[in-house]
């Protein structure tokens, strides 16, 4: 069937639910507010001796029936006490659900160091700005070694899909834990930056504790294709483009835009980019030297709009369908300076990030329906992921050779065949940690064993608000997005019993046409006075009669429970 | 980079937006009032000497900013006043793609003849007995031919991944047109019947005017893979398996059905249905013979459940992760019967219909998370398609010869690959005609063209409600549902100018402390108590100070648009 066993029967020690004990002396503890059960908000805390180590502080993306927010935290209330306690930051790599939370634990504590790479931190840097933080940071590269109080930190050189992405193998006196962060193993690099098996081989034989390691990929078979490979793809596509040409990919994937560059410097293009995070990025990756771009390549979409189109390309955002990117005001035909004509090509070279499906078709249909050639990781190898595959993450199971393994940085179904894809390469089940947000782990005398958990929430941003819309919010965005509702309003006269202004109605979402609830209408009005003659007064029994008035009427009706809202009004 | 050319550069003829013209006479005319830019709700109208013949009526499935929706119908009042006219429905297979709307339509004239195949049929019967219709039909097979009005259809089996499903030559004065339905050209299928190659050969050497062929897999290369490899790996997932199997797949997809009961057999396992519209198919496929069942091999869930785990298969719907079907209970440990337990087998032998991948992904995790092995698409060959992929449709092409090529059955992107792959085969560019819903097709003198479009709408069945539910309720219902709502009642007295009762408010699904609103109410009578001070008693005009006031204040705070419903009512 495949060479990946998709699953482990590791028991479920996650189930345990009860508060953990004081962290005994010389142990260290391990928790994730973020990444285990899910893909993003990567943030791991250790604890040894007093004080905190924290590792990446992400965000996550809502899903669809998370309505109308727009970023997921990490509970920081877990840490919201110990502010003080934290040593230090450590970032693996500059993506969004592992440095996207930042600005929101400064904001917390503002001098909390930061240590990561060079690209890390320029991008960090780049987003505190616009949230008005300047931040303390260390800049460490692969084989640094820096002190965050009792946590000795070791940095590690991995490849990814951004570059100078970061392994970090933390010494304590109670051992040694390493974290991936996020990896794959390209052989071929473009930057010439491969993970670095040589350092985990060496932490092997002096020994890892505990491997917290990207679970991402666990179910896909096999090893990556190199980031080069799609260099022909692109070639390829810029030999057979005779019009305007336009490659959307992730505004952080410089060595896919280096490719793009290189195909359009071979093929005599200029380049514009499009899209803001588009903008900003390359302009940092270019200022650190990790972008090169040729002299002369680069003009800005103005010059690119007047140009002849089979002399352009442009890079821009939107391809994970953004209905508000360049790309998706393209697809939509109302982008006011670039207009899809057919016969050009529009090129995908991005993943495809699960729950984006919908939206990314819709783009790629709305560029077909104007005529645009749509090249797309279903019909041409565009992308690659960034993740390492079952092949590799054994590879790095038998060069690390950890003692524990505790799966990280994915969904249930990622973390179990990781677990399975360790015990194949002779791990024992009970050294294979599976554990979800806020399972508390403790390494004593060499053992890891979960202890208990601490319960972790979802904080929603939502615009400017951040924490105060909750479960109950989003629960009635769902009824009144699946509904609708019907308000009613009546102005009672409680001495009298008399109703002194009929019964107003609000219907939303419910149906095109007011005039279907005349009838119930009607019905509210007769009830209310029936209850009203029998000498009821009290609002809240009057909201009762319109309430159940008005959902029995619904329900019989029409099949559906829209949200009810009765007002009763004293005069 | 692949042997599928993504995209064609026909022109765009189907921006085309004028009312077409009478039907001259001797023309045969061709629309859809589905199936065209989206998959679903297939629905072609052939008209010819003033009498229609409908080509299959199915549904759509709505999409996820189709809130509340249930399914979304062929806009049926394009032939609404004609009814009298339809010869026919000639259904294709018994896919809700295809069958769904029929209701709807027999609703409106109880007495058109449907014609179909035998499975075809009873899937129909079964469904409209729901509806409490009793259709009349006329049964049919590959090979026969059936004259409804002035058009004789020809019949032509194909192989799809539902059994007895037909393609159909329509023969009129005007051309003969064909009609691939749904299908492929599995060369081993499990029944034995084959896409009827020969009979497309023969309608090709005798002059095919118009093909119609199903493009969803236009953009796949190369050819399906045959059904009965999945039998292989069938048997493999049940030789692994130590305790409870448990099998998701289609509903109707008989032959996937048939391989698991084979293996069932094979492993001494017995096997019992799960979810109703499982029972119910199965039930017909049987009684037609096309499910072949070992005597003693089928138990009840109760008595599947009593039984040792190592000892049953449980055949299941839920494969697109329904959450209200078995499987998805299950995955969310409240099915009433069956309880996962860590070790069991899951197995979703299905595709992922684009749309449900969170729903799908987030069942695949509940059951990792309780301990299950969960074998699906991603991690082993537990499905293929049921559609022609590059290879086959180009085959088709090249034995059918057709004059005019019109690609149906595909989103954009679909329908402009089967273009690309038609031009390929030599067909000239002007001799494929992509169009979508609406978009009347007229053929005359042995030419096909363009000629104009009527306008098609969507029908949204929502609960009991058919139409009622419009674009402006979803508009309402996707704001709501994003943002939720601020509503705002206030009692004045006009006379006086003076408010009789404090401004109410009601909101959802915007925050869950209501406090949030202390400074909002204060700052809205505040407004208000101003206004009437100023001898405006208006309610519309104070209705727009307490939408204004309300509006400011939430965008300035929270930078969000709630819907905000002000209501003044004067005592």
């Amino acid at each position: 069937m495949t060479d990946v066993p998709v699953s482990s029967r590791a028991t479920q020690p996650h189930l345990d639910r009860k508060a953990p004990p004081p962290l005994p002396e010389g142990g260290l503890r391990v928790m994730a507010l973020g990444g285990l059960g899910e893909i993003g908000r990567n943030m791991a805390v250790l604890e040894f001796d007093g004080k905190l180590l924290v590792i990446d502080c992400g965000v996550l993306f809502p899903e669809a029936d998370q309505r109308g927010i727009d970023l997921i935290l990490p509970d920081l209330g877990v840490i919201e006490h110990r502010l003080d306690d934290i040593a230090a930051v450590v970032l693996t790599h500059g993506h969004e659900d592992h440095i996207g939370a930042i600005p929101y634990l400064l904001r917390m504590r503002g001098d909390i160091p930061l240590v990561g790479s060079r690209f890390t931190l320029a991008l960090v840097r780049a987003k505190l700005r616009e949230h008005r933080l300047d931040p303390t940071s260390v800049e460490v590269a692969g084989g640094d070694d820096h002190l965050a109080g009792p946590f000795r930190c070791e940095f590690i050189a991995v490849n990814h899909s951004i570059p100078d992405a970061l392994a970090v193998a933390v010494h304590t006196p109670a051992g040694t834990l390493v974290h991936t962060g996020d990896f794959k193993m390209d052989q071929l690099p473009l930057d010439g930056v491969l993970t670095d098996l040589g350092a985990f081989a060496r932490l092997g034989a002096e020994g890892i504790d505990l491997l917290l390691s990207d679970s991402t990929n666990a179910e896909v078979p096999g090893f990556v294709t190199s980031e080069r490979a799609i260099g022909h793809v692109l070639d390829d596509v810029f030999d057979r483009a005779t019009q305007r040409l336009i490659v959307s990919s992730f505004a952080s994937h410089v060595h896919r835009i280096q490719q793009v560059l290189d195909s359009a410097e071979t093929h005599r293009r200029k380049v514009a980019f499009v899209g803001r995070s588009m903008v900003r990025n390359m302009g940092v990756a270019r200022d650190l030297g990790l972008l090169r771009v040729a002299p002369g390549l680069m003009v800005s979409l103005d010059e690119a709009t007047a140009m002849p189109p089979e002399q352009v390309v442009l890079v821009s955002t939107g391809s994970q369908g953004e209905p508000l990117s360049a790309l998706g005001r393209m697809a939509r035909g109302d982008h006011h300076q670039v207009t899809i004509e057919a016969g050009d090509t529009v090129v995908l070279a991005s993943s495809l990030v699960p729950g984006n499906e919908t939206a990314v078709y819709k783009v790629i249909n709305g560029l077909a329906r104007l005529g645009a050639t749509v090249v797309h990781k279903d019909t041409a190898r565009v992308h690659v992921s960034g993740h390492a595959p079952a092949g590799e993450l054994r590879t790095l199971l038998n060069v690390a050779k950890p003692r524990y393994l505790m799966p990280v940085h994915g969904e249930w179904r990622h973390l179990r065949a990781h677990a399975a894809l360790a015990e194949e390469t002779g791990m024992a089940r009970e050294r294979v940690i599976l554990a979800e947000n806020g399972i508390v782990v403790d390494l004593l005398d060499g053992k890891a064993a979960i202890v208990g958990s601490v319960p972790v929430g979802d904080v929603y941003v939502d615009g400017l608000n951040v924490g105060d819309v909750g479960e109950e919010s989003l629960q009635e965005r769902r009824i009144l997005g699946d509904e609708g509702f019907v308000a009613l309003t009546v102005v009672v006269e409680p001495s009298t019993g008399t109703i002194v202004r009929p019964v107003h109605l609000s219907a939303r979402g419910f149906a095109d046409d007011p005039a279907v609830f005349d009838e119930a209408l009607r019905l509210v009005e007769e009830n209310l006075r029936r209850t009203l003659e029998d000498g009821e007064t009290d609002p809240h029994r009057l909201s009762q009669v319109i309430r159940r008035t008005i959902g029995k009427w619904v329900s019989d009706t029409y099949r559906r429970r829209p949200m009810i809202i009765p007002t009763v009004l004293e005069v």
